[in-house]
């Protein structure tokens, strides 16, 4: 049986990721979404055990101490973690996993599993992603800075990603199209179907030694 | 300026990867088709220039000493190699090369460019590939057995190539438009787009050092 394969999409706040991500999940394609445990406070419209499992510090450490996640960072002093649950059985069951993670967690991800796809989406310039920023009239000064110096930071691991998706003003449905591409070429690589020399020659049931 | 991919598409005798290479060049796409050089007799309708370079074993040789050839092996006494002008004038001018060779030259490809892109085009099993080979009715039993031979043989170079496409009866247009997209993803790989962090933040002119 064929594996699922892990994709984790990371960017900065104003990226874009979010609607992305929701995009893709209404296609109804092969795709379960990790819901993502975390100990910070629901913000907006956000609901609990469909944006992420809001828990408390205490539980998330306890977790922590079981081997529970599969990754997971703190962030201006709160937990944000990817549950094993959320992804193993999926896996297993051939399903793809869209985790929608930051660069720290990414990276753990790419360390427990090679053969996961990590994608960056972007805005196309500093500049355009400090303008987004400051168009949502939501957030103070300080803040607005603080997620400019984070989105530099994780500029730096750039590199580290497989794929990067350039979110420019209008472009949120081919950013969907392009990932929707990157997971059915996956399907294609020789990494994820190591069966299929022994299917070839009908040799059933043997396991390289 | 962005650098074109080197695209290797390797696969048996009876593969179907001449058509599948045919067809994808008919759409117009970014390609160029990598012209081989050869010391084998031109077959059928073949035609010097455009599915071979022929020449001499004699002029193939010098080539080698000076160092022409990207890549080239001999197969039943025939050299097949690949000249560098038919390669990095292209890649250079944001142009992707397709070029179809066997494993042995695929895996020097491998070595030389760590960014090519290696598919193998493969029948659904070896059962299949035998009995097009033989409805073929063309050849004779011990050059049919030698095919079948080097189809084995290939086989073990399954997990060198990046992507493999399964060419069942019917799936040719499925076969093109895979790789298509494959090509296209390609475009969105970090490590085909270095300078983007630097872009990003637009800083021009710098190179890391």
């Amino acid at each position: 049986m064929k594996r699922g394969t892990i994709f984790v999409l990371s960017g900065p706040a104003g990226s874009g990721k979010s609607t992305v991500r929701e995009k893709l999940m209404q296609k109804g394609l092969n795709f379960h979404y990790s819901v993502s445990d975390t100990t910070r406070k629901p913000r907006g419209a956000e609901q609990d055990g469909v944006d992420y499992r809001f828990i408390t510090k205490a539980e998330f450490e306890d977790g922590i101490a079981r081997g529970d996640y599969y990754e997971y960072a703190q962030y201006t002093g709160e937990y944000y973690g990817t549950p094993v649950s959320q992804l193993i059985p999926y896996i297993e069951k051939g399903v793809n996993v869209i985790l929608e993670i930051d660069v720290a967690g990414a990276m753990q991800v790419r360390e427990r599993d090679k053969n996961a796809v990590l994608v960056m989406l972007l805005p196309p310039s500093y500049a355009a992603l400090e303008q987004r920023l400051r168009d949502r009239g939501t957030e103070s000064e300080e803040k607005i800075l603080k997620r400019l110096a984070r989105a530099r930071d994780e500029l730096n691991f750039f590199d580290k990603y497989d794929y990067f998706l350039l979110n420019d003003d209008g472009r949120i449905d081919e950013c969907v199209r392009r990932l929707e591409m990157i997971a059915e070429v996956e399907s294609d690589k020789t990494r994820n179907n190591p069966d299929f020399p022994n299917k070839f020659f009908n040799i059933q049931g043997e396991t390289k030694k």
